[in-house]
């Protein structure tokens, strides 16, 4: 099954240089997979017109279908998403009246008004549509450009939550709902490289499934097998995968234990 | 100051699909940061071999001063971080002795010999330096191409860390140490653009300076401050850029709360 693609990219120095976990790149990676993307990048760029702006250039290139772009959308000078955008695809910056409307409404409500900084979280390439954003100020926006979609939400993680999952999985579940089926099982008293020739022969014959060990963290131990795939067949195929694995592990060594993940 | 620049580049399916959270990136940043690096992109692309070698081909074009590469160093069918560098950099891979003996050795203590899965790991781009793991199984590498340091770590955090610490860290900092300086601390009973103007004020003052608001996260609330310059010099203007910061946030606001952060 070929999949359509997806790129993420997080803006903000902060991610590189130690300051914060990118766990945006995570949730917005499971959210694409789920719905039936194959994420191929997630990429930290720093909060620099110059970089970030060539780095857009080569990503429209690829012409992956959906860019998702996280970071740079607040008041402050660094916040520079829009500008980046702007650049990278030769669009002039418009005030957006429903973004500016929202904000008044946003900063009204806490009795402040709209001065310069705020104001400009209502700046927006032309031709962008807005997704509004009900956690925080900054809206988002979606721009579809040379048949990819383009999507804008904030870095702070309950925004990028709310408008990724209120706007962008519903704009996407319309064009690609792939229907993911996946498990994951536990296998203690064992390494790595002993299931790795077991895992390989299995993988043969479901070559369309994603079979993949990891060793688990320290305080769990052990090995965690993840199989997962795409479509109506899935579930079945994926069951008899696990089933077909567990066999050969247990050929290899008897005294494997085998245990459920309850997450 | 213009700093040497680094790439993070993490391989690895789990990265993209939601299952692992890329600490990996923040730590390697960090540790590249402090040391003096401008880290200017973490990407973390897929078990792909030409995806990936597509990838580094580009990063290769971008000179970055350092790429480290973490993940895609086991004994799984899936892992290539070799594959897709020897693609990368056009040069056969090749059994190296020095890591052969360090596997049978790893081995040979857990009385399991070297099968093919395990004997993969050996194998490295022509003219790497191996780069001992005392943690787990696979060795790290060290590539040096066109001017640029590439350095090869697995993808499980403590073997990471302990080839990046005890490897890595020693190497780049026999080239470059810029004595990085830095302070964090925090506001309560404001929203970040109320301080967003006086911060791009001050930022005028201090244009060598990093210096960035973050919303923290919601149990601590307010907003955090990091200022960070490089040099011998640093710790002065920093100091002096936070006073600057917290003359003109109270003015703007006098029930600004200032709170040091203890870590």
């Amino acid at each position: 099954m070929i999949l359509p693609t997806a790129e993420i990219v997080c803006l903000g120095n902060e991610l590189l240089i130690g300051v914060t976990v990118n766990t945006n790149g995570t949730f917005m990676g499971e959210k694409l997979t789920q719905l039936g993307y194959e994420v191929r990048r997630i990429t930290c760029i720093r909060d620099d017109l110059e970089l970030a702006s060539a780095f857009f250039k080569e990503a429209f290139l690829r012409k992956p279908d959906v860019i998702v772009v996280s970071g740079g959308l607040g008041p402050t000078y660094d916040d520079i998403q829009m500008e980046v955008l702007g650049a990278a695809l030769a669009v002039p910056l418009i005030e957006n009246n429903q973004a500016l409307q929202q904000l008044e409404t946003y900063y009204e409500r806490r009795n402040l008004g709209l001065t310069k900084e705020r104001r400009k979280m209502a700046l927006f390439p032309e031709g962008a549509t807005i997704l509004s954003n009900s956690v925080g100020g900054a809206p988002g926006c979606h721009i579809e450009h040379e048949g990819m979609d383009i999507f804008s939400v904030p870095g702070v993680p309950p925004e990028m939550k709310d408008i990724l999952l209120n706007h962008i999985i519903p704009i996407l579940r319309a064009k690609v709902d792939n229907n993911l089926y996946e498990l994951k099982f536990q296998l203690l008293n064992c390494i790595e490289s002993e299931l790795a020739p077991h895992i390989q022969t299995v993988k043969t014959y479901y070559p369309d499934l994603y079979i993949k060990s990891h060793p688990a963290n320290k305080a769990k131990g052990g090995i965690v097998i993840h199989i997962s795939g795409y479509g109506e067949t899935a579930e079945k195929s994926v069951s008899k995968a696990r089933k077909e694995l567990q066999v050969l592990f247990k050929k290899e060594k008897p005294s494997i234990e085998i245990k459920e993940i309850k997450e």
